[in-house]
C-alpha cells in the first residue's frame, strides 16, 4: 500500500486544456506527483465521434498504466462525456472525469434552478451535463451552448481581447435570455476566459470551474481509497505528448504554477 | 492504359478544407472521378510536427491505393509542405501538392516582387512557399503570416462577419505595411474567405488561390502521363473520412457543386 500511495496521478487531455486541471491538483495537493499526457497529435477531441474518443481514451490509459499511476483523471470534458463510463468498467484503478464535480457544484449553487453550460460540440451534444444535473434535481432547467471558437481563441492567446468578448457575447446571449444564475465552464480551456466571461455574464451569475471542483473531488477520492501521498519526497511532474508542438511548452508555462521542463513525445497509437 | 485513364483521382486533406481543391477539379475536369479522403479524426494538421504529418500522409496514400487511384493530390498545404517530397519518392504514381502551382502563379503575377503568404502555423514554419517562390526568382521578397484562427472561423460559418474581418485585418496588417501586391491564400480553407480578404487587402492586391491553380496543374499532369479520362461514363465521387463528424457532410454541401451523399468512415490507422 505504501508504494501505491506514493505513485503518481495520471492526468490526460486532448492537448493543453487539461493543464488547468493539473494546475489545480498541484495547488490543492502540492505533494502529489503527476504524469500528464496531452494528445497533441489528435487534438481537438471536441468535434470527434464517441467511438473515436473511446479508442483514444483506452490507448492513453494503457500508456498511463505503464507509468504505474495510482488514479486517473480524464481532464477533458469531451473525453469524460464520451469515454468515462466505458473506461471505469474496464479498469481496476480509480478513474474520474471532470463533469461530475462540476455538475454537483452547479446544482448546489443555483438559486433559481436555471443553469447554463458552455462547452465543445462533443460535450454539448453528449448531453451529459444536463443528465448529471437533472439526476441531482430534475427541477433544474439546463440550457447548453456549443462554443467551438473559444478554444482556438485561447490557444491564440486572446484571453483579453475585444474579439473574444464579442464572440463570447454572441455565444451566451441565448443563455442570458433564459435568466440563468449559474454557468458551467464545460471545457478545460474556459477557466482562462473567466475574467471575460464574468464581465459579460455579470456579477449575479455564478461561474462553475470544473477543474477546481475536480481537484477537490480527487482529494476525497484518494482519501477514500487510502492512497494519498504520505511521504515528503518532492512531487515529480512528468509531461508526455503525442506530438511535440512547441506551443505545448509555451502554454504549459502560462498555466502552471511550476515551470515545465521536460516534455517527452510518445507514439500513442502503439498503446 | 485504358483502365488507368478511367481510374479515379485520389484527393486528401486533414478534413474539409481540401474540398475546395476537389471542387475545382470537378469544375475544371467534370469527367474525372474522385476518391476524397478527409482525416477528420486527426484534424487539424496545421499545428502538428513534420514527422506526424509524414506518417499520416503515408497511411492515407496506402488507403487511396486500395481504391486504385491513378494520381494523388495532397489537397492540404501543411501536408504538402511537410510530406510531399518524401511520398513522391516512395510512390510510382504521380503525386502533386497544392503549393507548387500557387507559388508559380504568385511569382508570375507579382509586379513589385513583394508577395505575402498566409497559412497555418505548419505551412508558415515549413518555409516552403518562400523557398519555392525564391527558386523561381530570388529577387522576390516574401512575407509570411500564420493565421491559426481563420480555419475555425470558416468552420463556424463566419465567412461574412465583422469578427472575421477584424481578425483578418490584424493578421494582414504587417503584410500591408510591406506593400505586397500579391497574396497567396496558403490554406485550403481560405478561398472561402476571398471576398473578406479582397475587401481588406484592396483591389490592387492579387489573390492567388492554390486550389484553382492546382486543378490546372493536375490537368496538365494527367495529359503528360496520358491518363486523362477518355470514356464518357459519368464521374463518380466517393468520400471517405476517419471520423464521421456530421459537419463534414454540411461543409461539403456548402463547397461542392454536386451533392455529397455517401460518406464512409474508415479506420485510417490500419493503413
Amino acid at each position: 500500500m505504501l508504494d501505491k500511495s506514493n505513485a503518481p496521478i495520471g492526468v490526460f487531455d486532448s492537448g493543453v486544456g487539461g493543464l488547468t486541471v493539473a494546475g489545480e491538483i498541484m495547488r490543492q495537493m502540492p505533494r502529489e506527483s503527476i504524469v500528464y499526457f496531452g494528445d497533441t497529435a489528435r487534438v481537438p477531441y471536441g468535434s470527434k465521434s464517441k467511438d473515436t474518443i473511446i479508442k483514444y481514451a483506452r490507448q492513453i490509459i494503457n500508456f498511463l498504466k505503464t507509468k504505474e499511476v495510482k488514479a486517473i483523471v480524464i481532464a477533458c470534458n469531451t473525453a469524460s462525456a464520451y469515454a468515462l463510463d466505458t473506461v471505469i468498467n474496464e479498469n481496476d484503478l480509480p478513474v474520474i472525469g471532470v463533469i461530475h464535480a462540476g455538475a454537483v457544484q452547479a446544482a448546489r449553487v443555483t438559486n433559481n434552478k436555471r443553469i447554463g453550460v458552455i462547452g465543445t460540440k462533443g460535450t454539448v451534444s453528449s448531453g451529459i451535463y444536463p443528465k448529471f444535473i437533472k439526476d441531482i434535481d430534475k427541477g433544474i432547467e439546463v440550457t447548453q451552448k456549443a462554443c467551438p471558437l473559444l478554444c482556438p481563441l485561447v490557444e491564440e492567446g486572446l484571453m483579453h481581447d475585444n474579439v473574444t468578448d464579442e464572440i463570447i457575447s454572441r455565444y451566451v446571449s441565448e443563455l442570458k435570455s433564459k435568466y440563468i444564475d449559474t454557468l458551467v465552464l464545460g471545457c478545460t480551456h474556459y477557466p482562462l476566459l473567466k475574467p471575460a466571461i464574468a464581465k459579460i455574464m455579470g456579477q449575479s451569475v455564478n461561474l462553475v470551474d470544473p477543474a477546481y471542483e475536480t481537484a477537490l473531488e480527487l482529494s476525497k477520492l484518494l482519501d477514500r481509497y487510502g492512497i494519498k501521498k504520505d511521504s515528503n519526497i518532492k512531487a515529480e511532474y512528468n509531461f508526455y505528448v503525442s506530438d511535440l508542438a512547441e506551443s505545448f511548452q509555451d502554454f504549459a508555462s502560462m498555466i502552471l504554477p511550476n515551470e515545465v521542463k521536460n516534455t517527452k513525445k510518445i507514439n500513442i497509437e502503439e498503446y
